[in-house]
C-alpha cells in the first residue's frame, strides 16, 4: 500500500485541476510561493518554526507511481497528454527558509518556494500539512518548557495524536522545544531522540498482588524501573515501594522512580515525597502525569515532582489546534503578485525577514521587506534546496534542539510568558510598500 | 522507510518494557481490554464509533521487522530471549465491537480485545491511537451535517489535519459522518470517496486577467469547472463569470459553480445569487468555504449557498480535538479487573451495550452489563476477529455512511441539536454492580 507520507496524491485535487489547466495553456513559467502565519493564536506570543526537514524529504522524493497515475486516469477528469506529462514530474526548484527552531511572528514567512509553476502548485498541500503541524506542536511544547524549565518532560501522546504521522511528528517536534524526549519508540529509531517509559495500570492488574507487580517489573529492569503507584491508593503505593527498594537493594537492585497519574498531583506527590524520604529513598524520583499543560506544570512548580509525563493537550496542541497559515503566489514569471480577499490580503514579491537584536542579545523586532533591499539586521530565510537538491544537510533533532534554547533565551521576557502579551509584528519596509502599491496599480489597471 | 502506519514500533515504550517482565515471569494469559471513553466533551451530545476497519488491519498485520528488532537489541533495555520471542510475534486474538458508524455515550465500550496478554497489551497505543482519532472526527463532522443538512458538504482539511494520516482518515472519517466527499485525492483511491475540486487563489493570479484565468479553466474542465470569484472583488468576479458562462455555452461549455472563500459568505452568496440569476445562470451552484464549523453551517441555513468546503476546524476538531478515551484491562486469566484511581475508576469484566428503541425506533437508553447477562434491547458489540482473522468482511465506506444516516435519525431531536443537551448515561446493572463489589472486596483482601 503507498505510504501517505511520500504519495504525491496526498493533496487537493484542485492542484491537480489546475495542472490540467496549466498544461493544456502552456503555462510553467517560474512561480514563487511562500508559506507564513497571517495572525497568531491568542494564546502564542510567539510561533517555533517546524516541519523543515519532512518538507524538504517530501521535495527530494516527489514522484508519481505507477498506480497513482492510473488512479488519476481512472476518474476522467485528465487527458491522456497531461498524464504523461506527469510521468517525469520531480521537485527541480529551490528553497530558502528560516531554520527551524526559530521564533517568527504574522506575516513573516518561513519558507519559499521557487520552482516552474506545476512543481511549486501540486506540493502545496502537503507542504502546508507539514510545516503547520510541526509548528503548531513545537509552539504549544516550548511553552511547556519555558513553564518548567527544570523538569524532565516528556511526549507522552502517542496514543491521542492524530494519526501515526502526528504521533511521529509530535514526537519530533517536543524534542526541538525542549522536551528531554518521548514514549514513542519509533520516534527514537527514526529520529535518536531518548526513549522513555514506565508501566501501566494493566501491568499491576495483571499480578493478583500490587507489591509482586512492583518487585516483577524491578527484577526486568533492575536500574531503569518507574513503578505506577496510584492503581488502588497512592500513599500506600510509595510504601510497598520503599519496603521493596530496601530489600532489593541487598541484591543490587534500584528503583529508579514512582509515577502519579490521577487524584491532586502535586499533593499525592508531596505525601509521596515524604514516605520515601522517611525511609531514606531520596534517590527515588517522583513522575507525574495526568492531563497536564502549560499551566497545570506552572501550578506545579512547587510541587517535589521532577519529571512529567505530557500528552494529549501537546501533542493535539489542545488549545490551538491550528494556525491561521497559508502558501501564497507572490511571483509569476518575474511579476510580483498578491491577493486582495476581504481579510485575507497578502504582501507581494519575494521577502526576506531581518531581526535585530538589542546589545544584550534580545530580539528588538524584525523588518519585513523584499528579497535585494538591505536592511538592519540578520536576515533569517536562508537557502536549503538549490535545483531540487538539498543544500548543507539537515541538522539533527538534538541540533534544532539546541538552536531553539539559544533562541528562546533571545526572546524578550514578556513573550516567553503563558500569559497573552502581543507579539512582535514586523516593520514593513517601504520598498515592500511600494511593491505593494505597484502590484495594486496594475491589476486596476487590468481591471481587477 | 517503516511506515509509521504499520510499525509496531509506533508504540509507547512501557508496553514492551512490561512485555519483557511478562516474558520473564512466564506470564501470558488471557487477557480481556476494552476501549471507551469515560465522558463526553461538553459540547458533543455523542459520539460516533469510527476507525475499526484501520485497527483490524492494523492487528492483521502486526509483526515486527527485522530492523525494528534491531533498534530494540541496540536499546540495550531488552533481553535477547525476549527478543528472539517476538519474532513470531502475530495478533491471534478475538475482537468485538460495535460497528462503525454507531453513536455511543460515556463508559459503553466500542471494542474489546481477547488475547494473549503480550499480544493486547502490546497493541494498546495504536489500537487508541486509531479509535481515538476517527472518532473524534467522525463526531464532529457529524455535527456539520446535523447543521446543513441539504447541503453539499466537503471535506478541505488535508492541509491543516496533523499530518498524513490524518489528512487521509480525517477524509473518511468525515465522509462515513455524512460530507459527500473529500478534495483529498488519496481518499478517493484509498477508500473509493468521492473527490471534489475547484481551484486557488494562485490559479487566478498566475494569469494577467481573471477573465482569462475562469476562461482558460473552463476550456480544460469543461463541465466541471467551479470558479473561484473572490480574488479581487467577488460581485465583479460573478459578472465576468455569468458573461464567460454565456459566451462559452455557445461552444456547448458550461460553468458548474463559483466559490466564494473570503468577506461575508452569506451576504456574498446572496448578491452573486442575484448577479447570477439576473443573467439566467440558476443552474450555476455557489459553493463557499472560509474557516467553516456547525455553528457557522447553521447561521449560513437561510443563505443560498449549495455547498460547503469544510476544513480545518472539522479536520482537526477544533473546540475538541481529543476525547477522554482509555483501553483498560478488564479481565485476566479469568479473573475480572478494575482500576480504581482518583478519578479513572473502572468498570470490571467483559461486557456488553444493550440499546433500547421505542415504538417510533427512536433510542430510549443503554444499559451497561456483564457480558452473557442478557437485558433488554439489542447488543452493541458484535465479534469482528476470531483468532486473528477478521470475521465478516469490512463494509464499505459507503455502507458505514448510509448505516449512519440510520443511526442519526433514530437518535432523539434533543442529541441532533447542536447545544449542549445531557447525552444518554448507559444504565448499570445490577449483575455489573454485583460483580463491581466482588472485585472491590477481593482486592481488599489482597490488601491492596
Amino acid at each position: 500500500m503507498i505510504d501517505p507520507a511520500s504519495s504525491v496524491l496526498l493533496t487537493d485535487l484542485y492542484e491537480l485541476t489546475m495542472l490540467q489547466a496549466y498544461h493544456d495553456r502552456g503555462m510553467n513559467g517560474t512561480a514563487v510561493f511562500e508559506f507564513f502565519s497571517r495572525k497568531l493564536p491568542p494564546q502564542r506570543n510567539f510561533l517555533i518554526a517546524a516541519g523543515l526537514e519532512q518538507a524538504i524529504e517530501y521535495l527530494c522524493g516527489l514522484r508519481l507511481a505507477t498506480e497513482e497515475l492510473a488512479f488519476l486516469e481512472s476518474t476522467g477528469r485528465f487527458t491522456s497528454a497531461f498524464l504523461k506529462s506527469l510521468e517525469d514530474l520531480r521537485f527541480t526548484g529551490d528553497v530558502h527558509a528560516m531554520p527551524e527552531g526559530t521564533p517568527f511572528f504574522p506575516d513573516e514567512p518561513i519558507l519559499r518556494v521557487i520552482a516552474p509553476l506545476r512543481e511549486a502548485q501540486l506540493i502545496e498541500s502537503r507542504i502546508v500539512n507539514l510545516l503547520h503541524f510541526q509548528t503548531v506542536v513545537a509552539s504549544k511544547a516550548v511553552r511547556m518548557v519555558l513553564a518548567a524549565p527544570e523538569r524532565l518532560l516528556v511526549d507522552f501522546g502517542l496514543r491521542r495524536a492524530h494519526g501515526a504521522e502526528a504521533g511521529l511528528l509530535s514526537a519530533r517536534a517536543s524534542y526541538i522545544a525542549g522536551f528531554s524526549g518521548t514514549a514513542t519508540v519509533l520516534a527514537g529509531m527514526r529520529f535518536g531522540i531518548p526513549v522513555f517509559g514506565t508501566m501501566a495500570h494493566s501491568f499491576i492488574q495483571a499480578h493478583d498482588s500490587e507489591l509482586q507487580a512492583f518487585e516483577n517489573f524491578v527484577r526486568s529492569h533492575p536500574a531503569k524501573a518507574t513503578l505506577l503507584i496510584d492503581t488502588y491508593d497512592t500513599v500506600a503505593g510509595a510504601r510497598k515501594v520503599a519496603r521493596l527498594a530496601a530489600r532489593l537493594a541487598r541484591d543490587g537492585m534500584t528503583v529508579q522512580g514512582v509515577r502519579i497519574d490521577s487524584g491532586d498531583l502535586g499533593e499525592c506527590a508531596r505525601r509521596v515525597r515524604q514516605v520515601l524520604d522517611a525511609e531514606g529513598m531520596q534517590a527515588v524520583s517522583i513522575f507525574a502525569s495526568s492531563g497536564l499543560d502549560e499551566y497545570a506544570l506552572r501550578d506545579l512548580a512547587a510541587a517535589p515532582i521532577d519529571g512529567f509525563g505530557v500528552g494529549t493537550k501537546m501533542n493535539t496542541s489542545a488549545d490551538a489546534p491550528y494556525l491561521d497559515c497559508a502558501y501564497k503566489l507572490v511571483e509569476y514569471d518575474g511579476r510580483p503578485k498578491r491577493k486582495r480577499s476581504e481579510g485575507k490580503a497578502t504582501w507581494p514579491g519575494r521577502k526576506q525577514v531581518y531581526r535585530r537584536f538589542n546589545a544584550d542579545g534580545l530580539i528588538e523586532g524584525d523588518t519585513l521587506t523584499v528579497e535585494g533591499d538591505l536592511q538592519e539586521g540578520t536576515p533569517l530565510l536562508k537557502a536549503v534546496m538549490k535545483g531540487g537538491r538539498p543544500v548543507g544537510g539537515s541538522p539533527s533533532a538534538q541540533a534544532v534542539r539546541e538552536y531553539v534554547r539559544t533562541q528562546l533565551a533571545a526572546l524578550p521576557e514578556r513573550l516567553r510568558l503563558l500569559d497573552h502579551a502581543d507579539p512582535f509584528v514586523p516593520t514593513c519596509s517601504e520598498a515592500l510598500r511600494l511593491l505593494a502599491s505597484q502590484v495594486d496599480a496594475e491589476a486596476e489597471c487590468a481591471g481587477q
